[in-house]
């Protein structure tokens, strides 16, 4: 499928950009990361740059094997991508709308280059090296601070004509449903991502002073996070326990439209909410039973993967993989 | 594409099974059709086999054309359809439900035969004829009776592992909404299908004995249809207008959902409600403007067809087309 050499799989996220020489098996051997904003907002291509030539350099002065060169580059990046070049919205580091990012890196490091969304990358890595390995299709449910999602089907990546393929994040679940950030009411993201469990809570203790997950963020409504709230809804919280079940449920409803319009081999279910979900799994299941046919749901496998710190590292280079593979096929 | 031959379309309904003679280029020069009953309940394999024997003799007994043999069969059904095996729920014709209706139309007629869901047959009918013609990709929603929906990715029919793909009519569009007959609650179908709009308009009247919409049913509230409470709504009833008002919105969250999830070159939204939701495409727009990423929903066409009587049967022939082409392939 590929020559064999070794990937570099770089993550563009709000916070932190990730930068991993990956082998072809899909194990990180060497990583580099720094702030989004290291050189101040605005400077995100710069820093990308300084990562990936920094992983070049160790590569190629590493003592024990000097001189190895990477076969390609895969960048994911949090906003839609057509043909290499970044669209909009891309939230956290704007400064990439528009930009012709895969020739600009091809360009200046003198190797192919593929930027694509950073959750169609994830679900190129969950096909390639994790959770799907050997499906024909699946879709990846991405639950971090936002929403994000991927679909493979028939092994190959959707991206669709603007570059939204698996934007299922904001995809509606309640008509009438809440105001969400994007702009629309009711999306996925408002219900179960990690900002809209967050701010959820929050608007739900203004009302309930008493409220032990209140008090757990030392009274401060504010201060009150994804992970809080799941912890308090462990220990019975009211106003915690009604966001976790309405997370829960607007995930299962999520499942059933995925399992009933794409009916794919696998869901997994990722990101950094994933591992709260996980101990939540069998009520999801339940919600996502209420909603699809029963011979569908029983046809996909659902799993979810909390992933570690590699999976957006590998899931870059599964990116670069693939473009490869499609080369190569004269695809 | 194929070898030029004609094409046996049959289309099997709760009501009628319809079956065409279609040329490669979608014309139906020939067509016969029977009630789905006409044998009594439980034998529809007999009449859709009548009528395929019945176009097979009046092609070869033709008087201008004489001795002409098609080229193959295509058959869509009211349920999933794994390998030309008929999975469940198959509404209406029960008696369809795990019969490997491609091997047996095959065995009996010598020709190639092809089974699929009813809608994904439809879907290739509006991508090799109809409003999707040239596009990469299209998915097709189908408010009917029911509400049906077919997808084709990259020139590829989305079947799904257990035959559900395209199924959106039964993605939830509002999570805790109403019953559906699926079993499920908030369906796409109990808002935006005839059968969820003239229930959902029957059980609004029942508290208002003064409507407008009731006196058109002749005072019978069992009376009201979905073309009814379209004809209302258009003079103004409140109750027809709230029932059509929440159809366009769960519609267009659905297109967003499409837009924002898939993001095809083209939606086609058909079937018998489609000439009724034609004169509302703009509120339809406009509730998907208010959910779906501009860019997305701007990159992608959408299209009311409303589709001819011949509509079912070239879907079809265009699966038998689909497959033929595959089969030369070697796919």
């Amino acid at each position: 499928m590929t020559a064999g050499g070794l990937l570099l799989g770089v993550d563009v996220g709000g916070t932190t950009i990730a930068a991993g020489a990956v082998t072809p098996a899909g194990e990180v051997i060497l990583e580099r990361r720094l702030r989004t904003r290291e050189r101040g907002p605005g400077h995100a291509v710069e820093t990308i740059q300084a990562l990936i030539g920094a992983l070049v350099a160790a590569l190629r002065d590493d003592a024990e094997r000097p001189g190895r060169t990477p076969a390609a580059i895969g960048l994911g990046v949090p906003g839609p991508v057509v043909a290499g070049r970044v669209g909009e919205p891309v939230p956290h580091v704007p400064e990439l709308a528009g930009r012709a990012l895969a020739a600009e890196l091809a360009e200046r490091f003198g190797l192919p280059a593929f930027v694509d969304n950073d959750v169609n990358a994830l679900a190129l890595g969950e096909w390639m090296f994790g959770a799907g390995r050997g499906a024909r299709s699946l879709v990846v449910l991405a639950a971090g601070t936002g929403f994000g999602g991927g679909i493979v089907l028939d092994g190959r990546l959707v991206r669709g004509v603007a570059g939204f393929g698996g934007e299922l994040g904001h995809a509606p679940v309640k008509l009438d449903g809440r105001p969400c950030w994007c702009g629309g009411r009711g999306c996925l993201a408002v219900y179960a991502s990690g900002r809209g469990i967050a701010e959820s809570a929050r608007e739900r203790v203004a009302s309930r002073p008493d409220s032990s997950l209140r008090r757990a963020a030392g009274g401060d409504a504010a201060a009150i996070t994804a992970p809080l709230v799941f912890r308090a809804a462990g220990e019975g919280d009211a106003v915690a326990s009604s966001v976790v079940d309405e997370a829960c449920r607007a995930l299962g409803a999520m499942l059933a439209t995925v399992v009933n319009g794409l009916n794919p081999d696998v869901v997994v279910i990722t990101g950094g909410v994933a591992a709260s979900y996980a101990a939540l799994e069998p009520r999801i299941l339940e919600a996502a039973r209420g909603h699809a046919f029963k011979e569908a749901l029983a046809a996909t496998r659902v799993t979810i993967v909390p992933g570690d710190k590699h999976v957006s590292m590998r899931g870059a280079a599964a990116l670069a993989l693939y473009e490869l593979a499609g080369r190569a096929e004269g695809a």
